[in-house]
């Protein structure tokens, strides 16, 4: 019996019936999962069938609330949302925060089950016990601010919290996010598989409260966590005046910020347009999540000519690089602008511009020449071709029906060498880090069960210099698959699952993560839980993960990097002369798979691993 | 004793000593002005001195919600936002809808006067009992939307309801509205008087009820007046259904349609375009008034390049003039996005509308030669120049600055015969109906308080044909005056002062609209009013109007009408052949001050008319 923090129900929603049901969370589960990403990814293993269309009825779409989620610890409302990707075809797991997660619990659920397929545009309120399946006819097309306005004020209540896709989702874009408030589960076409359920958005009100099964232990794991977090050397100090954008300083200096298509010539790195500096200038206000002391998330303004007046959440460090080193542009008020119209036209920031300044280098390069572009002239730090760009993408018109499913997509309908500058790992655009500088990083791109994808098993330790679980030489490829692998386990297991702000592991207390984790999760769950109990839930769901994956046919072959990270060597700054060879990246995924204990060949995990982590059905599921 | 209906308090908010303090408000004011608008004048009047500049520190802005606003009487969240017109230099009194009328009573206030001037940018919270006031340095700049919701999230209350100004009010554009939520104060430039102010919003929040003094009467009076609202032959059936843009089939078959700045050629009725079933197939929803079961405000989505996704509130009729004949633009889609960036800036799509289609006139004829407009082609058609010029007006970049105060400030700038081309009365820029097909509807623009304001005693008579108090020909002089007093009266006493939608005045119950006020008001409230009482009213506060710019050096010189109107009869359509020539105009108006007993010379109160209304005060003012 489930004593706190755990709501003990799941709601299972079938668009097509128009039914809604709950189910019990079981201990075992709790213990096995911890909940998040745990439950979403083992929820998709069981029932998503291999082969499933991401776009078809059969998949579904999990949103998952940990057990922390809506407790009083800090920065704790977060929710993993799960898919089959339809970017990668392999797991799409996204974290959001905001206030959606911690109200989902208020709801009276730890996660929300989404499957079938509506027969016309759908939304779906949640108000405590109550499930309504209602109209959307009116809502298709909006952005998604006027989306979520428009639920609340027609359900008479602006406390409603509401996720929900723009037209890029609807549209079915591979890059189409799921917006709540102004925060996104960003990545993996999220919003795709909505658009393509037909549901354009999930209103949660919640009046409950989450339970605390052991009050005094409670109060004390909670301080201890809440000390660690002032303790940090960054946490308050920096990262809650500046937020993400002191990454791009951090990043120039390592000569790792990259710009243009991660071109190797290293000569466009706008750290004073874009840095620090610049993001006090323009910064209005703070947008935290709900229970968030900490408030890392900045309103920025734009304050200049043809952008006067345009504000958004953000940009965030990524969206820095993509809509703006990545596109060679440096101009804030052209990046806030670009930031927000993908918010509401529902668009991931990262990959939309990844894909963007992928077509500027091919038009530089006239590999576009054949496309109609109409009267756009796509080229590097043309800010204005970018804006008319995302659009286009959303609606997919014109040349942006074919940038609007990435850029692994677009490369393939180009032709020619256009997969050669094509910035992805299994169809993901890459992040911002240039790996070449961050072999760990680097690693942890080629191997997530994500694709490229910073939040899966970010290595702070190469980044930030921070020595845990011991020193690092970002250069060096010894010990990177180990490190990697802890990385994202901890990540998983202290983040995605609990769950919680990554930012508090990468920044604040990444040597106490799981003894934090385990201490809160007992404490308020009832569930036990030692920091090896914890860390091992971060390496089961990594394998159930890459079980999904390699039932979809995903082997040692797809843990690569684009082809110019093997083989143009950055020719300036911090990281010059690096680059990530095959033979390097092979070196590395042998440690890797090793530390993983998975086949060194085909990078699938062995019968051996899969029972220590009890999960044998998945070695039979496997034939392994 | 106020016993319900009234909260019985005025919050008074001195912005320049940062202090609030609470005052009674009495039976005797409630018996003479009602409330509203009432309320609004009689403090303008009594504590805003002659010559007192609208955008300097002893100019007042009062907010003033009626009695039955707040109550469950129908379609009463009204308030009326009163101060010296920075357009007009006349009273500026402007109506508004949405929640914010009734939260301020629900906050425990009948009515709130903001005064003084902030040293810095500011917004006041009202909570209940607690006044504060906050630095709104993060907010200056921001759209009204995106400042709304920045309120609530950083007042972590989602309940609040919000009037604030766009950039057009911080930049002093006399052009600037007060919105809440989807709403708006329009007209007169009260937003600049925010902005002069450094008062970015007022954000109230209240969890009070509104009293009944008597609630067996008041159920019946209510009872009553729904009754008459079914009775309707126009309400549910029609309006509710499609709202304002109706008006546009209305006109444009009475030839009555105003179009490219009222040139009388009249070959541009885009009713096919614009009209109700053009608006049908945009509309996605609806964004009811607080207490409304008509629901008139209609949601439109645009779908089409460039403007494909942009939702506005509306546009109701008036900005299909403003933004669409007006300017010559037939494209739905533009004038939905030109709607809603007028909202999003704090721009009064009207008098905006109306000055960029002078600008088009102008520069069509060549007169704008001598003044850069950048690239700008500002033609009649031209929507994607009219969106330009709106954010240039915003911000008084370049032309923008020229056109920011309207169109006589521009005219006079401009010089040579700009000014025949500036369609205003006192500077407010003209409503849509083309008064030359409807007599009292042009004696009621030439001698509103306010202007050029259809609001202010709109006559249904001619327009709709509503033989209400008697059958009128749109197109004959006579009985005129008295008709446009009785609609001056009405509006003002049924609508302005209890607070009441107007609509259910002009569609819903004109004959008896003095009766369901005094049922409602004296069931409400405990005050006793007869039906004759309450238009009694009506006729005090235009008095009170009148004399508060009588004393500003108004008088009959300035109850006038475009030039353009006394010398081009319109040349085809259903009010071919007419005009407002000079001399129908002051036969009117002689008519018009005789019914007011006002001195036909001057057009100024005589002392007994204003004792006769109890106002000897004012009489002794006036020194008459």
């Amino acid at each position: 019996m489930l004593q706190g923090g755990y709501t003990g129900k799941i709601l299972r929603v079938d668009l097509s019936r128009k039914e809604a049901h709950t189910e019990e969370l079981s201990p075992e589960f709790a213990k096995g999962y911890i909940g998040g990403a745990g439950f979403g990814i083992k929820t998709l293993y069981d029932e998503v069938p291999a082969g499933a269309d991401p776009l078809g009825p059969d998949n579904k779409l999990i949103f998952a609330s940990g057990p922390l989620s809506g407790s009083d610890t800090p920065c704790a409302s977060r929710m993993a949302v799960t898919s089959k990707s339809p970017l990668t075809g392999a797991v799409g797991m996204a974290t959001t925060g905001g206030f959606f997660p911690a109200e989902l619990k208020f709801a009276g659920y730890d996660a929300l089950i989404v499957e079938g397929t509506a027969a016309s545009p759908m939304y779906v309120t949640i108000n405590d016990g109550d499930v309504q399946f209602r109209d959307a006819a009116g809502l298709w097309g909006t952005h998604t601010s006027d989306c979520q306005q428009m639920i609340k004020d027609s359900l008479k209540d602006q406390g409603y919290r509401i996720a929900c896709i723009g037209p890029a989702g609807e549209n079915l874009s591979r890059l189409a996010c799921i917006i709540n408030e102004r925060r996104a589960a960003g990545r993996k076409g999220l919003g795709a598989v909505m658009g393509s359920k037909n549901l354009k958005a999930i209103a949660v009100r919640g009046h409950g409260e989450i339970a605390v099964a052991d009050p005094d232990a409670y109060k004390t794991a909670r301080s201890s966590f809440r000390e660690h977090m002032r303790e940090s050397p960054v946490l308050y100090s920096a990262f809650a005046k500046i937020g993400t954008p002191m990454v791009v300083d951090v990043l120039g200096a390592m000569g790792m910020l990259a710009a243009k298509n991660w071109q190797a010539t290293g000569e466009f790195v706008p750290v004073d347009e874009l840095g620090t500096e610049a993001g006090k200038a323009v910064t209005v206000g703070r947008n935290p999540c709900q229970g968030c002391p900490v408030a890392c998330s900045q309103l920025k303004l734009a304050r200049n000519a043809p952008y006067t007046g345009i504000m958004a959440e953000g940009p965030e460090f990524e969206s820095l690089y993509s809509l703006g080193t990545q596109c060679g542009v440096d101009n804030m008020d052209a990046i806030i602008a670009a930031d927000r119209l993908c918010d509401e036209l529902g668009l991931d920031t990262m990959s939309a511009g990844v894909t963007i300044g992928f077509a500027m280098e091919l038009s530089e390069r006239g590999a576009l020449s054949a496309i109609d572009s109409g009267d756009l002239d796509i080229s590097f730090g043309n800010d204005r071709a970018m804006m008319a760009l995302l659009e286009k993408m959303a609606y997919r018109d014109g040349i942006g029906d074919l940038l609007a499913d990435g850029v692994k997509e677009a490369a393939e309908r180009i032709g020619g060498d256009a997969a050669y500058y094509a910035m992805h790992v299994k169809g993901l655009e890459l992040p911002a880090y240039d790996v070449r500088g961050a072999k760990a990083h680097g690693l942890n791109y080629a191997t997530s069960y994500t694709g490229a994808d910073h939040n899966r098993g970010y290595a702070f330790q190469e980044i930030f210099g921070i020595p845990i679980p011991k020193e690092v030489d970002r250069f060096a490829l010894e010990g990177k698959g180990e490190l990697c692998k802890w990385n994202q386990d901890m990540r998983t297991a202290t983040c995605d699952c609990p769950t919680m702000c990554a930012f508090l592991l990468d920044m604040a207390v990444p040597a106490v993560a799981a003894e934090n984790a385990a201490a809160l999760l007992t404490s308020l769950t009832g569930v036990s839980f030692t920091a090896e109990e914890v860390f091992q839930v971060g390496e089961r769901v990594n394998n159930l993960a890459r079980a999904f994956n390699a039932r979809e046919g995903f082997s040692r072959k797809d843990d690569t990097l684009p082809d110019r990270l093997m083989n143009e060597p950055l020719l300036v700054g911090g990281s010059k002369g690096h680059h990530i060879p095959q033979e390097d990246l092979d070196l590395m995924l042998d440690d890797y798979y090793t530390a993983r204990g998975w086949d060194v060949a085909t990078g699938t995990p062995t019968r051996a691993k899969l029972e220590e982590l009890g999960l044998a059905s998945v070695a039979d599921d496997l034939g392994v």
